[in-house]
């Protein structure tokens, strides 16, 4: 991919960022990662509809779905689109330019971002028998009023990635400081105990992925209890089945964490052919 | 000040920051803010040191004291500086460029960027009486191992500053979730009992600030036992003085928090007299 051509700032291929850019400056923005399928975004109502309320929760305005979509479409014309061909578009909407110091200016034009990249490729084996998690010893902050938001302030999560080398990792789970399970680097989090689906409570950290929400609407379809609840990490590991999600895998079993280790059984499977429709 | 020359990326003038830069993507770096008089960063050791220390804290090797001093002296040349004349310089260090994902690569080049703005003029009221603070509703979450960094992930700082616009107010005090005093969101903060002078402790959240440091150390200069300690808000308005400190302005005594109002007093200009001679 011509790294040139592979993103647009303000709907323009890329002259770089303003380094007076408050999302640069201050992690003062948001952002959200999607899958495109022949030139359109996948799950497209569900992202913007997270990407204006993440604005609005720090005070942004977010640009217009027509606006953004016509920078996807001009990022990712149609004719690249190879029949089943994937890439990733990943948006960041900032708060804009501004000179130095907290306050916002009285008025901001916020800054957009669309990023291309292609869409990882992951193994047979994750499908098959599930991913791997690491136990991350770094313990997620509870903000209170930055839960639940994909906001650009992510060195948590940074810190978290960079306490393993080894490939079998798929991903870290995070705890928060009371020891609860909270989420992972990259996705979000289920257990199923019996007929009860079951999800970390977000409202003090964490972010609150559609995918994750879009599985919590799934109670009728899966015939199973989903619900959000307060999960420990001894808990967790009692469970029947344990899956990940985001936006981009969509929904992987977990098969390993510490010294447990999960057989394969159903549950990933049937939410992926239920998202296959997207 | 010409905006085209008021920053350097990389050593060259500004061409603007990569989208694929970490700083922009996940606030993953640092920065300084210091004062430049006659071509020279007031209190260069103690920000090198600090810069350096933060680096470290997040895994990045920071750039060398000569690169960063040669860069000063580019972007702001001995000529331009009147008799008496102060800049700005904000130093940025991120981890420099990579592609999407929260693992950094193996080998990463920092990315540094300086910018250029004009010495802000502080009202003579702030010198002789005193400045006045606004007690934010936003609460600093408690990090643990990002405490006292000065790093990209500001989020909490912009909101905390959006919660008012009187131009009375100089500066917020926040607090911690446990309701302790930590910090303000540009400065430190110290109260004095008598004869001690306390700052709060930041072992969980805040940025431990330079200024705070060198204060902390003027113990036998000032005949007061100087100590980090908890310290609640209720405790903080029973003070004898309380004043707040950063890199630019150097020290203020605060003449106001909610209802709770100090007649002046000598400390912050017996401080401020003492750092005059940096």
């Amino acid at each position: 991919m011509n790294r040139h051509q592979s993103s647009l700032v303000n709907g323009s291929f890329e002259q770089g960022i303003s380094v007076y850019d408050r999302g640069f400056t201050y992690g003062d923005g948001v952002f959200r990662t999607m899958r495109m399928r022949e030139g359109q975004p996948v799950s497209w109502p569900f992202h913007y509809q997270k990407l204006v309320a993440d604005c609005a929760a720090i005070g942004i305005v977010c640009p217009s779905a027509e606006l953004l979509m016509s920078d996807l479409q001009t990022l990712f014309p149609i004719t690249e689109f190879a029949e089943g061909a994937s890439y990733v578009a990943k948006i960041i909407i900032t708060r804009g330019e501004s000179e130095r110091g907290y306050a916002p200016p009285s008025v901001t034009v916020p800054t957009r971002v669309i990023v291309k990249s292609v869409m990882p490729q992951y193994p047979a084996v994750h499908y098959d028998q599930g991913v791997q998690l690491h136990v991350c010893e770094t313990r997620l902050a509870s903000h209170g009023r930055l839960a639940g938001i994909k906001h650009l302030n992510r060195l948590e999560n940074v810190l978290a990635r960079m306490e393993w080398r080894d490939e079998k990792i798929f991903d870290g789970l995070l705890l928060d400081q009371q020891q609860h399970v909270i989420e992972c680097t990259m996705s979000n989090i289920f257990a199923r105990f019996g007929n009860e689906l079951i999800t970390p409570d977000l409202t003090q950290c964490g972010v609150a992925g559609i995918t994750r929400q879009r599985i919590l609407n799934l109670s009728k379809t899966l015939s199973l209890n989903t619900r959000v609840a307060k999960i420990s990490l001894e808990e967790l590991l009692q469970a029947d089945e344990v899956i990940v999600c985001n936006s981009l895998f969509g929904v992987f079993q977990v098969c390993a964490i510490c010294d447990k280790f999960w057989s394969q059984s159903q549950l990933a499977g049937i939410i992926r052919n239920i998202f296959a429709h997207d």
